[in-house]
């Protein structure tokens, strides 16, 4: 009875140079720096996750995004329920207070980094949406649309807003439909958001 | 008695590294990441498509633009006479239901690509106006054009406008030229547009 | 009673991988690559040429920027007073019909490119201004300007001017100081802009 | 009794192929490259400065921001008290008259390379403020801002000021502080700007 997966059993190894350039190792790093050259995010900046297999991979707080490297990242996953069970096996993350998980790969220590304090967002977004990957981005564009409006950004007849589902179902916009994203007010410190049960709430940003 | 010319052979080859860089397959995976870059077409979004020989080379639809490789391209060909009367050759394809085309090659299976919905708008360009390159883009620019005026975009007394063909003809607009651009309301799914028979209509936009 | 200098020598060679990265056959189309990026060369558009040694060294015409090789560029060189009176030495070139001209160098035939017909605007900078190097730009910051202003575009208080050259000298401008860029109504094909003697009148643009 | 250190030590090598891909040497040609692509540093405009272990690693003055390599750093540091009263020792350097400081290297003489006439403004910032990096920019940014600004420029109520150190202190700005810029006047040439006790007034632009 072993619960280790494909992802969790890659983890395994000591480098990753044999991991697909599509796998989440090699991918947020690649997508960083993609993201960084966009002004998405910004040196320390901003953040991305991402879901594969049943493995969590979290870029690291305070890094600059465009030169993470793959073994840069945290690796979770959820305990199966004989391991939630074994006391040998810690199953706490101070960042997931209420959410067992298993840490399967950490920086190297001597980098001393962190994980980031938007991870408790990020599994919000995984667990009560299905996420498969989240950007928190701090990207002009972004901000500013904050500024112009108070309570909600709303878009429509554009071609682009295909590319986003509609909240957690298998459906896209269509070019006729209207996007709407709320705008929250920040906080100092990253709090949990706790994402409403109506799907078009799903788009959320902060300033 | 072949139908094959030199650029259909080149397809019967498992890879493409020995073709030169100027070759579709690689020129197109070089162009998009190109077009990325400049924000002409965002990820998912756009397409091009290329003339080459006698086989047309189309980018598939909804994959990252600036991801794709030399595999992820379908390669379609206009049938001989004889092959158009040989009952075992396919010449049908659903995106194109009024046009007898042979598919010489398609993306890996296991990637499970189809063809850019655009298909039809891209064969109306290359066989009405002997087009022998399209893009289809959703850049900020094109989009915010198509918001500032109605019916039409017009430019004039502009160097660049020296690079456009007038309509299927092989001169281009000269400095004191108007280059005229039609802007056709979008519909909810791409439809064929015909090409009307009026040179100053080529260059159509889509929001 | 030989001619031939360095740079001249250099084109001798059959491949120009010898040569160091500052040398104009792989500076050129670097900055070409860089100015494109810049969005100051844009596709087809604009140019590049530079004085080394005793050779002058020119991007073609009418070719992607962002694409030339080390072995697209047209070198040409003055001719010695000897070769000037040896009828075997071909010292005419169609573009530069008031200078004897000798071509060191020329693309490969089968690229069938042409020389800028930008080349007599060139040198009359590279003869009558000292000029070291030239970009014939299409930026959209440089047209907006000649849009903004009718005759001249005037800027002060900026360090970025202590970089350009006051005329011909070997002053620069300083911060205090009032850089004068004259704005000259474009013409359908480009013809030999003729420098004037007064050094304000130097930098040149045309629509 | 010797005052190296491991980052002087590494000076002795010939090369600069054996440090790691952070140490300044790589480190400052990269930023460099990354901030020209951003606009942040405009060909031979603006420079940069580094403090690593007991060095001071500065970019050379009026060279290509992006084209800097690892050998054109000039790398100096403090003279211990020993070397101080060693006569036979060069403590001195024309641009930091008032500060014994030993050159532990410099460009190749071929170059011809100046020192920045930032660095002793790089100096006030390193021995008043306890920076451990300067950069001198010209972006578009931060010159539009000093011609919307008179005295200073305020902002407040964004994330990304969570990045700027208060002062020599080692907090940060948070969501709900007021960064405050100074705005001050331009001289011809760059003078030593003595920086203040007032923990405000430490981020400073010149136009």
């Amino acid at each position: 009875m072993n619960g280790q997966t494909s992802a969790a059993a890659a983890e395994k190894h000591n480098s990753y140079e044999h991991l697909p350039d599509n796998h989440p190792r090699h991918l947020i790093p690649s997508l960083c720096r993609q993201f960084y050259a966009l002004k998405w995010v910004t040196g320390t900046g901003g953040g991305v996750a991402m879901k594969y297999d049943d493995c969590y991979y979290l870029a690291p707080s305070g890094v600059q995004k465009e030169r993470i490297t793959a073994e840069d990242l945290f690796v979770l996953r959820e305990p199966t329920d004989e391991e939630q069970q074994d006391p040998t096996i810690n199953t706490s993350n101070s960042l997931l207070p209420d959410t067992p998980i298993v840490t399967v790969s950490s920086p190297p220590a001597s980098k001393r980094y962190t994980a980031s304090q938007c991870t408790p967002l990020f599994f919000s977004a995984f667990s009560l949406r299905q996420a498969a990957c989240c950007i928190h981005t701090h990207s002009q564009a972004a901000v500013l649309i904050t500024l112009l409006y108070q309570k909600e950004f709303k878009i429509t007849h554009q071609e682009m807003i295909k590319g986003i589902r509609i909240g957690s179902t298998k459906n896209n916009y269509q070019f006729y439909d209207t996007l709407r994203i709320p705008i929250i007010e920040n906080t100092v410190r990253i709090r949990q958001y706790t994402f409403s049960s109506h799907a078009d709430d799903d788009n959320r940003r902060s300033r």
